[in-house]
């Protein structure tokens, strides 16, 4: 059993006494495109992957980001809890698990992750290609889908922390305070200037 | 007179459908640093500048991004609106106007937006180096400051719109319309998948 970073009791009392705003769970997303350019969007927070500190979300393995990942896995959440008012910056390394990923164990988690997804979450991965322009003829599948078992576009998209910035507004002056994963898999916490 | 982009109204649209919730002017603004990586914050949105499709910012000029921006301008903020559940997706050139700009009109816009701070945000430009650790004996300035003319931390930072991805969350479908700013100054709108 891994032992919790200790940013992790900071970020769920976050998501408690923000738990009633549906959208306190949608953070940014960033990742770097092959241009060198920045690409962000919102994704929606699925809780933690058991005994470990990573975070997980979903994501259509059309989705431009899928791309972004395989050449620069890095990526930086930006996560803004207005009733508290503070902000987490998670950045770390990204993983996607697809429908062919070999780890069997990775490969069970996204199956729990797609079972853990309402209806109409599960609709969208078979809608027409996500971020193509949209041809008027084309509609969503009417063949009835058996959304019991994972559509292949489903993706679980993986976020392993390694430094993580927490800001608290609420204060004057701000309370900023920075947590490092160190190689012996330890976190470094120093507060900062604000 | 410039023309608006014909993404304006729905900007505008959505701010004035949102204005009850004051973090309905925050979004998050991701860049690249000088290590591939990208990095993501929350940024308060300042206005338009005048006669133009590009928005406002203020930074402080000790700021991680200010160094990222110098090295690679080029900049994706994410603006996700709760109430109407729509996102807007903005990319292009950052510029960062500091205390030193040569554009006389610039450093005018800058001064104004320096004017345009509540006192509250304009003392965090006294405060000690932000992202630094934090020197417990070291305090933000006791001396009184005169806000009425900008420090010399403050920045006006401006982004110039070159995409912009619009996604309204409301209908199933989700509606997704993206634009793209072309060699001749117009804009060219594209429905596209969600």
């Amino acid at each position: 059993m891994l032992e919790l970073a200790p940013w992790r009791s900071d970020l769920s009392r976050a998501l408690h006494r923000n738990r009633s705003l549906v959208y306190a769970r949608y953070a940014q997303l960033a990742t770097v495109q092959a241009n060198h350019r920045p690409a962000n969007r919102t994704v929606v927070f699925r809780g933690f992957l058991e005994d470990s500190n990573t975070l997980k979300f979903v994501t259509d393995r059309r989705s431009n980001k899928v791309e972004q990942i395989a050449e620069n896995p890095w990526g930086a959440l930006c996560w803004y809890f207005p009733k508290t008012r503070e902000q987490f910056r998670i950045s770390g390394e990204l993983a996607v698990i697809t429908a062919l990923e070999k780890d069997a164990a990775l490969l069970r988690l996204r199956e729990t992750a797609w079972l853990a997804l309402s209806e109409g979450a599960r609709t969208q991965f078979a809608w027409p290609d996500p971020g193509q322009p949209k041809n008027r003829s084309e509609v969503a599948s009417q063949e009835p889908t058996d959304f019991s078992i994972s559509l292949e576009t489903f993706c679980l998209l993986l976020l392993a922390p390694q430094t993580v910035d927490h800001l608290e507004l609420r204060e004057q002056p701000h309370c900023r305070c920075s947590y490092t994963l160190k190689a012996d898999d330890t976190w470094q916490q120093q507060a900062l200037n604000p």
